[in-house]
């Protein structure tokens, strides 16, 4: 049986995945090369200037691009899919002197693959997911973050006391809308977790017992913020006050 | 024939538009009462607190809402829809001495939606749209601002230009990758416009022409960051520096 057989559309308990469009492939190719399996384009892209970086950089790293029309549609959920990298998926421990985002039960992939392009913006590296959680190797999270997650470190735990006990230095700051301290009087103190709930109902009410709970200012207007703008202005406000 | 048998699912030529769900009914039901044209309900949301709730609103204004499941299930597009509310579409002209945030080109409803609610968030309240734009009615931007717009004024212009011309005494911050002031350093004077370009290619150079560029600053790592985590970090950041 061929390759071309045996791949197919991505279910999460797959040990591979792959990208769709020729951008996150780009940036798989970059930034994850040994772990990609095998690369197919699509012969309506062949004038593309993408699928000519894309030929030149896996020429670079010895894997031969295919076309293949009939695998790319099968595997893209909408048209104008050029390229579709598959690549196994990777698993890394965290750095321990670093910074860490935590998201706790994140449902959504669109705001997963945004958050994970904002993370790289303000040059935070280290993700953690709380289960469940959406697929931070689904295709559809990777479009999202357009590749962003192939420059990111992402380990998942079944429960946030099993993150707390691998990483006992971070300070805790749990981004909360009853949190303690507004988020432009916070000190962070490095090594520090920025912890979020998921898009439904945020953090529950015992995550006021670890380390300094943060809210965001906001207007009566509303009850709280989209996940991803949570997180965004956080990142934002913690990246301009470190540099 | 009916009001039931005339209702459509959604175009935005209509002149009306609907909630759907709960919660962005009610909030059409208290900020934009006079709009209010009709009122549907599911017979499976009967026990509902949001539908109780609803019933007491639609009382005070002299609205007799409708139980009638094949017109919320025709007009849904998800199950576990319990209310919709019919309404007509409202323009309005912005306010003159208050900050307003003006999207060129914005194409995703869902991006629209959320910058509505954390426009909201952040005491902003006047919103511009330059077309072509999503359009600010449709049922899935209304879902997606959780009924944020009925808090909202909102103007549509076919031009940059037009607006410019119609709000003279605004001073334009048109936000771009290569503005030439840094977020956090930008004084912001009163009354002024946050200006975005759309989710693809961010707004052109020319509008570098036009009071004062700002750049929001990031790592090397991306090349821009999506459309509604920039909205949402400019509007946290001036509405920090003005409370």
């Amino acid at each position: 049986m061929s390759l071309s057989q045996k791949i197919k559309r991505y279910n999460k308990d797959f040990e591979y995945s792959y990208t769709l469009g020729v951008y996150p492939t780009i940036e798989l190719l970059l930034h994850q090369p040994d772990k990609v399996e095998a690369m197919f384009f699509h012969s309506k892209g062949i004038k593309n200037q993408g699928i000519q970086k894309i030929k030149a950089l896996c020429n670079e790293i010895g894997i031969e691009p295919m076309e293949n029309d009939r695998m790319v549609d099968k595997l893209a959920d909408r048209g104008n899919t050029y390229a579709i990298g598959i690549f196994q998926k990777f698993g890394t421990q965290l750095d321990q002197e670093e910074n860490h985002l935590v998201l706790v039960h994140p449902s959504s992939m669109g705001n997963l693959g945004t958050i994970m392009r904002t993370m790289l913006g303000f040059g935070q590296n280290n993700l953690t997911l709380i289960e469940p959680a959406a697929d931070a190797f689904d295709p559809k999270t990777i479009r999202s973050s357009m590749g962003g997650i192939f420059q990111l470190k992402v380990q998942t735990f079944a429960k946030f006391t099993d993150y707390w006990g691998s990483y006992r230095h971070h300070v805790i700051y749990p981004l909360m809308t009853n949190g303690s301290t507004s988020l432009p009087d916070v000190i962070f103190k490095k090594p520090y977790a920025l912890v979020f709930g998921g898009e439904k109902s945020g953090l529950p009410d015992d995550f006021l017992q670890y380390g300094t709970s943060v809210r965001i200012p906001t207007s009566e207007a509303i009850d709280s913020l989209n996940l991803a703008q949570s997180v965004g202005i956080s990142l934002y406000h913690s990246w301009i006050i470190n540099n």
